[in-house]
């Protein structure tokens, strides 16, 4: 009895609670956009091994929907420096592969050097750091307010990285900039030139950029126990600006990852598999459905060296922040959630697929439509959402209250569109492949569909639909009957040629 | 043990965590009120079938607690269209009885009928749609942020439906202005014209003012599969703004429902065992405790049809978002919290009676005061509290943290009045039955009384109140115990008698 | 099954869900600081019994933590009069022993004279009330939004304490401006000032600044069955402004405690015990480890003791709040953390001590660091915190994101600085013993380090460290291992005497 009762409030909290996103709202009328644009990145900051782009923050429509956009592309051999941000970041992976790393406070080294490396003093020491994870096209990678985030590229496709930072979040306790602290360089941080629009004025010098640089060597010197030149490197004294927040790594980094891992990996290879693979290693083998049986020794091997890894420092809870998984693939060769080979696929990630999503409050969903397919008529229940074309193009009308069209264009690979909440919106596919990704302020963001079976007049009694939209019951159930689909419709002529 | 645990634990988020409401605050300042007034609604809105009239929710006491008051009446056969809001509404049905329905995506169709009917083209087809509620007076609706709503009323008394629209929650990721979304009509939105004061400006044409309007009508061939004449009529194209909201349903609307529920229900009467029966109906059977025999083969019959209709595309965790309950009696016909025969009574309306508030956030409370009857002077600990007076008048005093005076007025049928969070409050009826509805902006609103039995006055040693008020041990147990009554003092003449 | 699912649910709930504090964000670019001030309170209320000192609310870098800071000082026999405030506070006892009473709504009166006492009218008569706890330098304590709380000094040391207001709460449904709302008195609520500032108007008269003093007085009369002379007191009319918020006790207040409750604690002897004491009468015995003999047969008897005054009027819910610990004691007395003999002490309290803390969203740390010391360079992950000096100095170093130091100045006992979330701060003490009390906007506030074991810097695979930083790899291993110490660096002097 108790037990179910434990079960049903628990369940119950699962389901209402995580249906409202805790998040700021914007100011007042922030949000009667009558015109909403398909925008690109508006300024462009190189650094040695890549480049950051950023859209405008203080644009009314990322207002409105409290967020902050920006891409970053990463050469091979680049590593994205560590730093860390006032709210919470959602990353797709648009293109590449490589490594990324966060630093959760208190949780132990769990990736250690094996023993039998030379330890002689300047040679080679026998290193441990907390995890390192490898991260694929089509990844949606989780970052939480104020961890240490990196990244790095070893292939040599570049990386483009898309990054939503969620500002409205109310695990950001600052006002409703976006920031970004480094842990090292002397680069500007890529929102503070839309700061200073904003009246706000920063002297600049070259003592630095990051966190480090702000505090006296003295007191750097004391807290590491190291000399002055290694404090210099820290606070990034006399760096070039011009190096920027991505490096390139000469001769590229050394990480320790599984063996297995690495083999399977190279160029995106397999990439089906891996999503398998992932769940495997990172979620309790208790829910875990295995489909493989090849695979059963390595795994067990993994997890006992993992285990075995962990027994110093660690405790019951840690555990679980601790190794919570970071990262889920949404892309296209991931498994869908909606399909319809003639119209197209669609995938979301939810704080049900991902946990860490729920501490977030943040989600997404990857959509790829063939020519001529719409995607329904619709509206976010709870969520603002970012729409970032990331191939072809599409065209998509978006409607407000007063029944106005405030969108109706293409929205072309490379350009961002919000859609705030409650606002109607559709789609159809102007090239062979559309796709896109929508990142949505709710970690459990829902839609309403206006069209198509199980849809809002489908699921009306006929009579209501009747007298609400003046029809006679016949036509009333032709609205409610003639879409036979439910999210994405083909064009005309392939359900004509299925139909035949 | 871990049983008990887990149980504690939920047990701990149910006492702590919903004691703080999950909302926008006010801006700077918007709180220092040194004058509340008790409001009529200042627009109202003609239709086909009724009127809505709206409070402007840029008034300050509005603006303070964040929420937006508009209220509704249906004659017979009329429908509210549907529609759905930027933020949690709740309804108290003022008068009248009737049919509503809300339409939650990705639940089932769970009212079919019955397979006999002829089905000719043209004819009487089978038809199905998610569940339809009967209303009654008295009742509170709780409709959810972006869930579609519509209501009718199939009785001769006008319907009246006060609604409150909490745009501070943190369900509304918009801007702080309350939105109807129509999905038909060429209507404007009720609250439209106090954006228009805010600096906004909308050109009016005569393409309809619905979500479907916006849309090109070659998406909505695409989308819906109807001919042109269904997307005109759709997009409320050429229709006279005149219809408006509310319509008119010839013959009346014909809805699916089970027999025995009609033929309780005609005129409202055996209205006392309806809740009764709701609850029969809708809760869990171990959490009911039947107090009628007579029932129980109707119940059983009626929970098998419902399961039955259930079995196709459901699962475990829509069932219980999709079978919620959404309604509950709190009017003068319902069994009280508090009573006293020569006083009056008092029912609430929390997240513990009415579980979907605690994903709106809001509760509430119907008080009805006999003549020169009080209500003690408290305050609201943790809510705003907006006042609509249904009948009689009351005075009312409001107390602000510096000591004045913000109300000595009366307060009589029709007009609301914001009692701030924290500000000290006091009620004596002017009428024989002084009836009123308090809408709060906190799933469990918690009041302090600052008089009578339990009182905060009351619950103080001794020695702290006459310390405190500067008093006499001996004035000070007066102070603590002259008054027997918990929240409602019945007239001095009455107290008299009672005890002669 | 179900039980574990139950449980890791709950476990989940625990782990993440705290992590993000539900509160308000400051307005667009209130945290664009660039310069803090060590700052002390700007305004002084002399009282009867003691003073209150505040600091102004609207000063910039309290604006951005949304909170307000204020300090009260009670002499000998003082009262702080009852008052409830719009949002939740966080109290340190700097100084000094009491009693404080919080009033909970509708919690039964567990504290009852014995039946023995003479009951003649205007004699003595049988007092009861909820109970009464007692506080001692060092203490935490926690008042909820709303709850009336009094505190009362029966020593002869005056107590000092400081006082947080986290206005940005969102339990706080009024607007950004700290509240008190006094029971009695004539006195200027202390916040009020500042409101002026802001614009708002109050006139000022000698009709009472409390709750009762704004209702007119036959309301007061019929709600509470007084006289008028009682009313008068209590609406504070005529009294004198002076005599303010504290007042004087004529020979002391009698309150009901338990006999070995006051023998134990006069003059703060035995405090060390006192902590276990408490553990021991107000958590689950099943929770408690006892560590002394002596006294389990005292805590047996006020086990049943209380178990008998309580057990008429309560029910299983009201149980948990009513009982809820409040108070706990983190000052240099209690058992820490962290701790270094030649480098200092830490004690933080969260909500995992003190489950009250969850639902105020807030939590503390008390440090204390031995000359020369240091407080490695850190950040807070998802909090503000609100640094006061209680005893000694040190100079503190403050970082933004843009790497300038907004902060390099002394902190003295008496002053408060702000360090924003996310801003890196760091701290070498000046004195034999620099003694803080940092007050967090969140209930599980954590901190990243910036160097020593366990940094961000030591988590991170040593090759990403020495491209991060521009630097070898033999340099990087120095970064990541040459300081051994977690929080605390010893002084130098002291490090190579440990090593000698």
């Amino acid at each position: 009895m108790a037990k179910l009762l434990a079960l049903s409030l628990s369940l119950c909290f699962l389901l209402f609670s995580s249906c409202f996103a805790l998040r700021e709202q914007s100011q007042q009328n922030e949000c009667q956009l009558e015109r909403l644009d398909a925008l690109e990145p508006d300024n462009r900051i190189e650094s040695e091994g890549g480049l950051i782009e950023t859209w405008n923050p203080n644009n009314r429509q990322f207002r409105c929907a409290s967020v902050a956009l920006s891409r970053a592309t990463l050469q091979r051999n680049a590593l994205r420096r560590p730093y860390y941000s006032n709210a919470p970041q959602e990353i797709y992976i648009q293109q590449g592969n490589g490594y990324f790393g966060m630093v959760f406070p208190s949780c132990p080294e769990t990736f250690e050097e094996p023993q039998q490396s030379e330890q002689g003093e300047g040679g080679r020491y026998r290193d441990s750091h907390q995890k390192v994870n490898r991260f694929r096209e089509g990844d949606i990678i989780a970052v939480p307010t104020g961890i240490v985030f990196w990244m790095y590229n070893d292939q040599d496709t570049p990386v483009i990285a898309i990054s939503l930072t969620d500002i409205g979040s109310s695990n950001n306790q600052l006002d409703q900039m976006p920031r970004r602290f480094y842990l090292a360089g002397n680069q500007e941080q890529e929102f503070l030139r839309y700061q200073h629009q904003q009246g706000g004025k920063e002297e600049q010098d070259n003592d630095g950029n990051n966190i480090f640089s702000g505090f006296k060597r003295d007191f750097l010197e004391d807290a590491l126990n190291v000399n002055r030149h290694i404090v210099d490197r820290l606070q990034g004294r006399n760096e070039d600006e011009e190096k920027g927040a991505i490096v390139k790594v000469k001769g590229g980094l050394s990480i320790i990852t599984p063996p297995e891992r690495q083999a399977r990996h190279p160029r995106g290879s397999r990439q089906e598999e891996d999503e398998d693979e992932d769940e495997k290693e990172e979620r309790q083998p208790s829910h875990h459905k295995s489909r493989r049986g090849e695979d059963e020794d390595d795994k067990e091997k993994r997890h006992s060296q993992k285990g075995e890894s962990r027994r110093h420092g660690d405790n019951g809870l840690e555990e679980t922040v601790c190794t919570a998984k970071l990262r889920l693939n949404i892309g296209s060769s991931s498994s869908p959630d909606i399909y319809n080979p003639q119209a197209g696929r669609i995938k979301t990630v939810t704080s049900l697929d991902l946990p860490v999503l729920r501490w977030l409050k943040l989600s997404a969903e990857h959509g790829s439509l063939r020519k001529n397919a719409m995607f329904v008529p619709h509206y976010n229940l709870n969520a603002n959402s970012i729409l970032y074309a990331l191939k072809g193009r599409a065209r998509l009308q978006v409607v407000n209250c007063n029944g106005n069209t405030v969108f109706d264009e293409e929205l072309e690979a490379g350009r961002a569109l919000t859609v705030p909440q409650n606002y109607a919106v559709a789609a159809k596919s102007l090239s062979d492949r559309f796709t896109y990704v929508a990142f949505k302020t709710n970690d459990r963001a829902g839609i309403a569909r206006l069209a198509g079976t199980s849809s809002v007049i489908n699921d009306m009694p006929v009579d209501v639909v009747a007298a609400t939209f003046n029809l006679e019951r016949n036509e009333a159930r032709q609205l409610k009957s003639n879409n036979p689909f439910k999210f994405l419709v083909p064009p005309r002529e392939s359900q004509k040629r299925a139909s035949a």
